[in-house]
């Protein structure tokens, strides 16, 4: 696979700033593979991916030019790599159909269970597993023991597989919109424990699930993808637990893969998702 | 069109009501059409469909034998032609996606606005429009009239069609389960005013429409019918008020069809809906 | 509403070209509200979109230099005002639903009916309404008679609401791209005529509907938007005929919209949508 | 988990047939825990699937008086403890998502591949896994030593989970109704070889899987379940190929779960699901 960069931008609405990116692509003689761009009226916000093919383009030259005029525009950027992607930690429990998903599908640098119904997988795959217990008492040592590990192993994006612990804001504040989960309900709707009890007692007609960065507010960060699924009055607690698994796993890998591809950029309290 | 008889029992479940509620149909030699039935395991309840054609059919005497049988199993049962389609009365204020589709759908005695906009096509489809001024210090007095207006009128279901107006507790309890609302959110989220502008604040990925039985409890009766629709970063609030029309209009006609084919059961506050 | 732009471009794809466009719309001062483009690798294309407010925008003057790149870039272009909004006539028959959306949504010239069952509703939007009776003995002559209708109404698009007349090819050459059609099935599945029925007999538990711009091959145009509803071995055809119109008439509605936004870029038989 | 019988039975509809049934059952003092029945009025044809509780149920003495009923009243027939599922054999190739989400989801006798990529994975969940190379010219023979070894395994269903072979029609003739095969297109819309490129390639806006009953003509046998997914003019065949995935599989596995909760009855080229 030919390698190519993507560089990402968010910042302050002006004019030019199209014409101003484009240019100076195209004096580097970039290859343009995919290119989007998104404003917000309201917000008063711009934001823009470029993809080209890296054949023959000169990245740290090119960096150094736009570091310059990025400044004058107030931009914040990265460019990067698409095949530098960033290592992958997954956390996970008891429930495993999430974590299978996502070894089948991405590279996984470590997985932390605070059970050990992942580990088999895990060697299968050929992944560190490291098991932590956790209990209230435990957990503050636990998260530190954690982040020694993750930093240790230079983890960019930690991946809640249906991690059925809550992380301290303290832990949630070392990897700021690097840190995804799925919860089973469509947000805002369901949030906080057994969602899919709480949407059979509602008696809702539709079930789903939901992607987002973690926040310190619980179930409330910038959502990533949702998905639904049609259930009826059959459908007793059970059957929405195992129709929400395809829609979990499938929300949860997507979300995964836009963020490796530097897909996502958010801003308030919401995504901005180039497809 | 040949008429058909439905049959709609709700009861505590126990062993035999199929086959007593099946042997009695054949003894009558009625020839069903379609039947269904569904328990509810937690609730111990039972629900159960049945539809037959008329020819030949002596609904009197199967009536007066039915009764007896649903004493002592403690049944709440209806029977009733499917030709004789409950009255139907539409409130509507200014926004008409969802009445244009109810009149083209359905039969319709009656239309209610607090605006005036719904009375041309009130006047085109030959239906009565009746004009109602409501404000805070009216309300009162303006639901007598209604109600009057109503029960004169003979109607039996009230639909809500994008009717800006929340009724009071004593109105709703003219019409318990008969009173259908659409609410432009996938319900629970976002329920109270202004649910686009909630769902774009949110950053949701999907949006969705409710349509439910108005209970006292502001957007908590029993949900009928819900849809979504994908939006993304792209879409800002009067996109999502468009693409919510289609929506709206859809799970309200769907609702407002099964209510008048009689396919709807409720228990607690969810709806058994017979397909 | 404040005025705008819509730009549209597709030719072959080389460097440069997002930095031609944004620098010489950077220089006339345009402000961006939208912007996308697109490249298919495949057939070496590339498309582009961009909308910017008219507020002090000159546009003859931007038209003349664009003209003047393009050419020398072998660009096929438009650049029109989106309040300038194309002519609409509809082609309909005996089913309204579709007629009915399109008329509540859209601005529409003309009305052309092989059956009088839309007059009314012409009659009521205060549209000009013209019936045709067509035979397979007439149809050459009424082709040509409608043909100098929509030619001196200025017609520039032609919606064709569940017309059920194939037009002749030399009709459709005179629209090239300008015929939107719904056919009711998931195309390429169940082209042709009656496609309910082969998708019951078939046994799929998905239904669909399909907008496309008419070509002389039947049902084989580009498409432009597809829709689906679940169904079940409970639905007959009258079941699905009914579930279908929903798909239809949202389909439709959103191809005409679209094109009217001057959102699709038709090249090979397929369509770019910019959304 | 208590163990449930499920009786299936399909006949020509005719006045009493759940009447007949359900006294039986109640007779038999059956505490039934879910029972659904459907006519084809079209084809004459009554369907009925009910489920009741084993404790202390004479599975036995029912089989008999049932058995005679049955005969009276033309009835095919079957009642089956759920508790003994049918063993499962999959087919695989060099793709494995299919294969994944079946291992995970259900309990399987016996891998056969044409490659020996599946080997890994059958090890690891702890499943005979068994290669046979297949050409052209050795076919005919793999599929005698393939048959001998379902026969001696006892193999009652076949999931072709993504097998890149088509089997014979001498093959298929030994399971009928007993081989699940997942189809990534939307069926009856390109059937055959590379259903993504045709796709691509006629510019759909959503793309299908199809799981369905194998029969001798390809890909044309009862449908068991379908799912799409919306694509834009930005997807290349490979994010067709991607996306596709996540349908195959859940189809895939819906219809082998249905099938193993004898939920499926097929009659003339099509199903009736019991969900």
């Amino acid at each position: 696979m030919k390698d190519s960069a993507v560089l990402l931008i968010d910042c302050p609405d002006r004019k030019g700033l199209v014409a101003c990116v484009s240019c100076l692509l195209y004096q580097f003689g970039a290859n343009i593979l995919h290119a989007d761009q998104h404003q917000d009226p309201e917000a008063g916000l711009f934001f823009m991916r470029v993809e080209w093919d890296m054949a023959g383009f000169d990245l740290e030259a090119f960096r150094g030019e736009f570091a310059v005029m990025a400044a004058s525009l107030h931009m914040r950027w990265s460019v990067q790599l698409l095949s530098a992607r960033p290592k992958v930690a997954v956390f996970v429990s008891k429930t495993l159909h999430c974590l299978i998903d996502i070894l089948h599908q991405h590279q996984v640098a470590l997985i932390l269970g605070n059970h050990l119904d992942g580990e088999a997988l895990a060697k299968f795959y050929g992944v560190e597993f490291q098991y932590f217990e956790v209990t209230p008492a435990l957990k503050r040592e636990v998260e530190e023991k954690q982040l020694i590990l993750l930093r240790d192993s230079g983890i960019e994006l930690i991946v809640l597989a249906r991690y059925m612990q809550v992380l301290s804001p303290e832990f949630v504040r070392e990897y700021p919109n690097r840190i995804i989960n799925v919860h089973h309900s469509f947000l805002p709707a369901f949030a906080g424990a057994r969602p899919y009890h709480a949407a059979f007692q509602r008696g809702v007609k539709l079930i789903g699930a939901t992607s987002h960065y973690v926040t310190e507010a619980l179930d409330d960060g910038p959502i990533i993808e949702q998905g639904v699924a049609r259930i009826s009055h059959r459908d007793q607690v059970q059957d929405l637990i195992e129709k929400g698994r395809d829609l979990e796993r499938v929300v949860l890998s997507r979300a995964v893969k836009w963020h490796l591809e530097r897909r996502v950029l958010c801003y308030g309290n919401k995504t901005v998702v180039f497809d």
